[in-house]
């Protein structure tokens, strides 16, 4: 995470130097495949901002629509495609198209929309022009040379005219972005059509009673409650639980359908909107009767790549708890928890983006629920509403780039980074600092008494790295007063934030300062980023470990969000021992709870029900909560060790670390394949992805093995370069 | 036009004193009566932003779709509705909603999204909040107390969530705008359903080929052709024309629509789109037979208030076929010409809404194309981007406050002003002028050879204007630091473009400025707009007058669009005979071409079927032009001689001039009614508006009548106070 080297290393030797010539043709030969493979195209961002509005707005509350409250944004409505081609024999071109359009050849129109041309051999300009209020201008173009692929350009004005002497006037100003694409590639899968596939899954236990019916699917679960044999004449309510109790009560549970019955016959019938379950109680009046009940489960059609396990069970239990917690909860987006909001929350996200790249290494759905966040412009309140959130979003980006090395995002999204920074830069105070105005929400955490008063150093920390990102990016899309203003302004910050927050009696940075003191509150917040963001010095580093992260007289987080930031802190530090009991203390305190998947907040203190309540509400918690997945982030990152060193892991690093294990093995998802891993006390097997590996261990004895070259770092530290497509068994001895 | 008096005024003395206590009773009752007057409302101008989608998308050139190469804006798709009601008696509320949607009370949410809702007597809260990404959010609310109108606050991000502690925290920053609404007065009439009336009507003449028929509706006219009694199989074609040579001219008509027959019976068929034209030629082929061809005429249900007639046939002629243009182009916008663009350009709508306060005094049709024209944040490019057409939209506002007083409209639209206004401002150069950037087209007028280059003087001009109405804005909306910052800047730029463009030789401005040296050209174009603006000089007047408006070897206009303020400027100047004599020169010489409706240009040089070729092409010029209609503006303003002095009519003057005409007569609309009024040579009529009038005549003896008290101002001029409800008959002797 220290994006500096990162940068700075792909800016220096070109690490895909490394990369065998052939794994390169290989890649060139793909990309060209992929060329010529149509598929439906848009307006980028234009598909995700629009299907968020769909997904979001699915949100109820007791049978209640429930949108969100911050700006809904929308697609542009009027689109121009183009692009240039070489064609080599005349052929005919098909034409699909979400809207009404135009097509022009060379800037001559067809006359009225026309679903196929033909296309002289030669070098041809081909332009369509899309209207669409009610859905995303897109277009599907299948030829021979001609197809529809993100090597389009598009724009929403195309500020083209005649002049009186009817020539086309400079249309330089004209901004061309590629095409917006996602895997649409048959001219009958219609993006506006979308929807997550589905299967039949049938209840685990189902208990009668005299006009209900309570089911249970044995853990928690999504998807469309199907109703069998429904017959007669009558009202009928589904109540959902996360828990039985909640199933069972028609009063508090959070969710709920109504159904009006008039079926002379048996029918069976599917509600209309997915719900989070794992029980669902059925009640009806009247005639009605009923069969049976079972569901469709919808889940998101993503592959899993990464694995862990080890030979500890209980750990082995966490790692699938959470598996299937994240599972859930990634689907068009990745969302927050699948029973109450479902929305796109930019803090839970950023951790998603994270725990995905140790699991599914699916791109899209990071690079969709990053458009979704960041809708357009103008910007008139902060990510989500939350001052943190517009932070975390900066951050998704650069960690996005760092994991897959997809700089066509970062120049696709620059000006939307601008625009985003330009309004928090406009919000700092007079001292530079960020604080609460009127419409910010700070929220850090839910954590009782929490003081958002003043300027709290934690989103002072949180704009200096996004300041970082800044400079960086501009950096990368030559804004040379981009890159010159935010780095200025976030070593500034950065300066700053020492100077007020850090206090030398405390051994820590401050909570924050109010009317210009520092306050004598210290949080883990502040302290815990600091430490992984590489802003504290060695010894800073180790003081706050004992005065912050391992003092039990600081107050306790008690949500798996700030836990996932805490331990990688932790972790930073060489914690895993450490770590890896907090883990089984926490995540295995909801197993032994009975959780199916992991909790939006766990607070071991609590008895029975008052589990499931929050926010004032019996069953306001959420019992299937992303945030409550990152075992996959930090078993994959901080024990088998592996994070790139460089943009798409073209250099990334193994660090393994058994935190007391006995043996642990596993996969890492990278661009170029997946990093294969054991490791006990007295061996290491590796197999590499594309990029350039170096393992780094620590052993009393110098490793050995086939193909080992280990280079000695002194103090027992050895680095072994892992070259792609070699697999390397180490013999070392543990220290 | 001179602002500054006009604000000032308004700022001073209320003229609202001047109206009697009766009338001000009534209209207090209208606009109570107004309010429980249960109406569709929306945010405001999202209506309009949609409609002008919808509206400049069914263009077609030749059959082919012809959308803008502009962005297009969209509506926002979430929106939350609210009021606080004093509720008298319990009573039964019904809500229609065009979207997804959810009803609060007092904060607490209904289940599901109702249609009728019980409110119990007392104060209370309602929210509706709405989703619709296809059409406008809209509702509709009808109980006794409880209804929807303009009174409802409406916000797209409403900020509000409950915090840990279960409070709604702080929404201060949440910006509530009132809500939009129009004429949907009943449930059933849908915003999104909106289209414009009909009526059928017949054809002139028709004269049938072989397998053809050319139909002839005796003048130019607007709607849908249909086709009677259509019958057999195969392709038939409706060529349509403005002329006769047009509509027999497949190859290079402008527009045209297809049909595939094939009815075993005789149907009748009616078009999809409206066209216009004067004549159709349907062509046919296979087994085709056809009766007869009619049309829907396609109209907006606007009210005709001004008239005006006189002792001059030709003048009248003028007047009814520019009454005429103004009605087909008068639609759901203000648009440029009905058979090609139909677009809404902002420099032509500038002119339509000078017009229409002359002769329908439709707000509405103002404040909806105004919405349209500026769409929405971020501002990308210039309106229509063409940079003259930005600035047309700030006059545009300031015209539509003087006229109708509706301070509202500047409340509701001080933001987007402002952020058009930063747009330019950012792109003026380092001399603080406005010249071309790419992506900018600097329009002006259709003439020939007309430099663009460097620093045109005419759009210098008409910034320094756009921000005297920036100023102005920003004092009524309390924005002091808007108003200090605008006021500086037009200041500086009023002595600049004096100091920059006079030239004592050439006694005018000159055209421009190029690479920081004065050019040698003088146009027309700066200096009438400097004569009626205001900005020159009693003397400088005079000497332009003569070095430039009447100087034979300055560059002719051609265009009626420039033509409207060239005769503008000299009737400021009391030149109203000249411009009689211009009128009759120019309009007459179209209508002796057996022009029907005023063209877009008029060159009386050229000869016969080049009349209707532009931009190339053979038949490219629009016949009806919405600008060609201002003979409607110039004879109400400066013959007729009505105008606000303050805004809404609460302060009027008079000041009719024949202009070498023997009487005249008309009426010109204000908010308080119309003001009537007839004009001979000895003899003055005149019966005001609810507003304080006052006419000023030259006389050489004392004006004297019922009523009458004239007030000597010296030099032949006298003033005479219109009051309200009271017929004067003045009687006079012209000078």
């Amino acid at each position: 995470m220290k994006m500096e080297n990162v940068f700075r290393m792909k800016r220096g030797t070109s690490k895909l130097k490394a990369v065998p010539v052939l794994v390169l043709c290989f890649l060139l030969l793909t990309s060209q495949l992929t060329a010529q493979q149509a598929t439906w195209i848009w307006y980028p961002g234009d598909f995700e901002i629009s299907l968020a509005n769909k997904v979001q707005n699915r949100r109820t509350e007791r049978g209640t629509f429930f949108p969100v409250f911050w700006k809904m944004d929308n697609h542009y409505v009027l689109i121009d495609f183009h692009k240039v081609f070489d064609v080599p024999h005349k052929e005919n071109v098909d034409i699909y198209v979400e809207g009404e359009y135009n097509v022009k050849l060379d800037g001559k129109p067809f006359e009225g929309s026309p679903r196929r041309i033909s296309v002289p051999a030669g070098r041809h300009k081909i332009n369509i022009k899309v209207f669409n209020q009610a859905n995303v201008p897109a277009i599907y173009v299948r030829g021979k040379a001609i197809v529809s692929d993100s090597s389009w350009l598009v724009t929403f004005e195309d500020k083209e005219w005649i002049d009186e002497t009817g020539k086309t006037s400079d249309i330089s100003a004209t901004k061309w972005l590629k095409a917006g694409f996602w895997n649409f590639n048959s001219h009958l899968q219609l993006p506006s059509q979308f929807t997550l596939p589905t299967r039949r899954q049938a209840a685990v236990s189902t208990v009668r009673g005299n006009r209900s019916m309570l089911v249970d699917f044995g853990k928690e679960t999504l998807g469309f409650i199907r109703l069998h044999g429904l017959k007669g004449k009558g009202k009928l309510s589904v109540y959902y639980g996360e828990s039985k109790e909640e199933a069972l009560s028609p009063e508090h549970c959070e969710a709920l359908d109504r159904v009006e019955v008039g079926n002379p016959a048996r029918k069976d019938q599917t509600m209309k909107l997915s719900k989070a379950f794992r029980f669902v109680n059925v009640e009806y009046d009247g005639s009605i009767s009923l069969d049976s009940v079972s569901m469709l489960y919808e889940y998101a059609d993503v592959r899993q790549r990464g694995s862990f396990s080890c030979n500890d069970a209980g750990i082995n239990r966490i790692y699938d708890v959470a598996k299937y917690t994240f599972e859930l909860n990634t689907r068009e987006f990745f969302i927050d928890g699948i029973k109450r909001d479902r929305w796109v929350w930019s803090g839970d996200a950023y951790q998603s983006y994270l725990m995905n790249y140790y699991l599914y290494f699916d791109k899209e759905t990071v690079t969709r629920t990053m458009y979704a966040l960041r809708g357009k412009d103008p910007v008139t309140g902060h990510i989500n509403t939350i001052m943190d959130y517009t932070f975390y979003w900066f951050l998704g980006i650069y960690d996005y780039y760092l994991y897959t090395g997809d700089k066509n995002y970062i120049l696709q999204n620059y000006d939307r980074m601008k625009t985003l920074m330009d309004y928090v830069v406009a919000r700092r105070n007079k001292d530079g600092f960020m604080e609460w105005m009127p419409g910010d929400w700070i929220f850090i955490d839910w954590a009782a008494g929490l003081s958002k008063k003043g300027e709290v150093s934690f989103e002072q920390l949180l704009l200096a790295r996004s300041l970082e990102t800044m400079a960086l990016c501009a950096n990368m899309v030559n804004d040379k007063e981009g890159l010159s203003t935010y780095s200025a302004l976030s070593e500034d910050l950065r300066r700053k934030i020492f100077q007020v927050y850090w206090s030398d009696q405390k051994k820590a940075l401050v909570h924050s300062r109010v009317d210009g003191r520092q306050t004598e509150n210290v949080t883990r917040y502040a302290n815990m980023f600091a430490i992984f963001f590489d802003y504290f010095d060695q010894q800073q580093k180790q003081t706050v470990k004992t005065s912050v992260l391992l003092n039990d007289s600081i107050q306790k987080i008690t949500t798996p969000y700030m836990r996932f930031y805490e331990l990688e802190a932790l972790c930073a530090m060489g914690e895993q021992s450490y770590v890896l009991k907090e883990m089984k203390d926490y995540w295995g305190g909801m197993l032994k709870l009975g959780a199916t998947s992991f909790w939006e907040e766990y607070n071991p203190a609590k008895k029975g029900t008052e589990h499931y309540a929050m926010y004032g509400r019996k069953f306001g918690k959420s019992l299937c909560h992303a945030w409550g997945a990152s075992p996959l982030y930090l078993l994959g990152k901080h024990y088998l060790g592996v994070k790139p060193t460089a943009p798409g892991y073209s250099a990334y690093t193994v660090e393994p670390n058994l935190g007391g294990l006995q043996w642990m093995q596993g996969k890492v998802p990278t661009p170029g394949g997946d990093i294969e891993l054991y490791v006990s006390q007295e061996q290491v097997k590796i197999k590499g992805s594309t990029g350039a590996g170096t393992i780094k261990m620590r052993s009393s004895i110098p490793p050995v093995g086939k193909n080992v070259v280990a280079v000695v770092k002194g103090n027992g530290l050895y680095e072994i370069e892992v070259k792609p497509g070699i697999e390397y068994i180490i013999n070392y001895k543990a220290e």
